[in-house]
């Protein structure tokens, strides 16, 4: 195992402390016990050419290890499980459900999260997003919300009162469908659904989660006064 | 290698004809050169029990193979592709960067081409999404078409007036990434980008694609007089 990599931003504003995605990463490398470093993008330099170069879309986290850089937290979170147990069981079947469900939650859970937190984005600064007013989003609201409750019935369909969506026991899969729920979760969206809140509830009490939000939210503290200088 | 199966609907409505998600395994599978079956789903039982449990979200397509069942295309078009070099390659760096093309494509363009189907979806039917009018959705456009915008154009920048995204050849990046902006495509959404107008046009040129679509519109053309009867 050679040594890891992560970037992850110096500060963010208060709207996206705890939820920066550097927290998967964290999180999957906790739980895999896998020695790694951070290293910091200054807020506000992400759009620039040293990051672009790693990230295409101008974001964080990226990770590099043996001198290849990959983008995107499915890739990087699947490339960490491959190499821990503790993520990944090794039965054939048993991966093949994880991949399915670690590209569900990214590609059937998420962009239904995406969507209405954008609206709340757009509800802030209509302005910016070449909105007339902050009615528009606001109107919006329950179509993109009724998306979500729907995506979030599916999984606890499929989670049928079970408290892991693969093979009887924490893996991947259920770190990424905790993940991309963390934001929901802060905004209180998981309301309607006890079995999901649950779920979330159970996963993001695990000590890495608690471990990966604390030294994210540290690293922010600590350039806290720097930025709020300015 | 062993048989593949995937599975199809038997029949859509116009409008999706040509877009569902099958056509991306049947690509990667054409490219792969790897024999599959297909497996008919009738239209208005994929929320049935018997597609909910091998696919939690009642969609189409799944693929078993060796008696084991993925499904999400992502996932399922990342196992075709790990077996076969026409559409991964070998090399470390080159393999974990089309690990981070095919999520980006799954995470990072295609909910913003999502987030545009639904708000035209919102539009058609506005009282199905729970809106007092259609008018509602038709104002958000603008920002949701600014949000793809910003998209595309990273997707520009990471190509650099090249034609590929990994390796400097065809792989499953550019077979991702032409396939998440298929209906993106097919409502002129590319106009105000002509280099990525360009790249989709040249992939999906290819006669993989080309037979994908086809062997899909066969077989809706095969059962339209039964479902048109309804």
């Amino acid at each position: 195992m050679s040594a890891i990599t992560i970037t992850a931003y110096d500060w963010v504003p208060d709207i996206a402390k705890g939820q920066v995605r550097d927290l998967r990463l964290r999180w999957a490398l906790e739980e895999a016990g896998l020695p790694y470093k951070v290293e910091l993008v200054a807020q506000g330099s992400q759009g620039e050419p040293a990051n672009l170069k790693r990230q295409p879309f101008g974001q964080i986290p990226t990770m590099e290890q043996d001198g290849v850089t990959m983008f995107e937290t499915g890739a990087c979170v699947w490339r960490i499980a491959e190499q821990s147990e503790a993520l990944l069981p090794s039965g054939r079947a048993e991966r093949d459900a994880c991949l399915s469900w670690v590209f569900a939650a990214l590609n059937s859970v998420e962009p239904a999260a995406f969507m209405l937190g954008f609206l709340r984005f757009c509800e802030m600064e209509p302005a910016r997003f070449g909105l007339k007013d902050a009615q528009t989003a606001k109107d919006m609201n329950p179509a993109a919300k009724g998306h979500f409750d729907q995506r979030l019935k599916r999984v606890a369909g499929a989670l049928d009162g079970r408290s892991h969506l693969v093979a009887g026991r924490f893996t991947v899969a259920d770190l990424m469908m905790t993940s991309v729920l963390v934001s929901a979760e802060k905004r209180g969206l998981m309301a309607d659904h006890p079995e999901i809140a649950a779920y979330f509830e159970l996963h993001a009490s695990r000590p890495g989660y608690r471990k990966a939000i604390a030294d994210q939210l540290a690293t922010f503290a600590e350039h806290e006064a720097h930025y709020a200088r300015g």
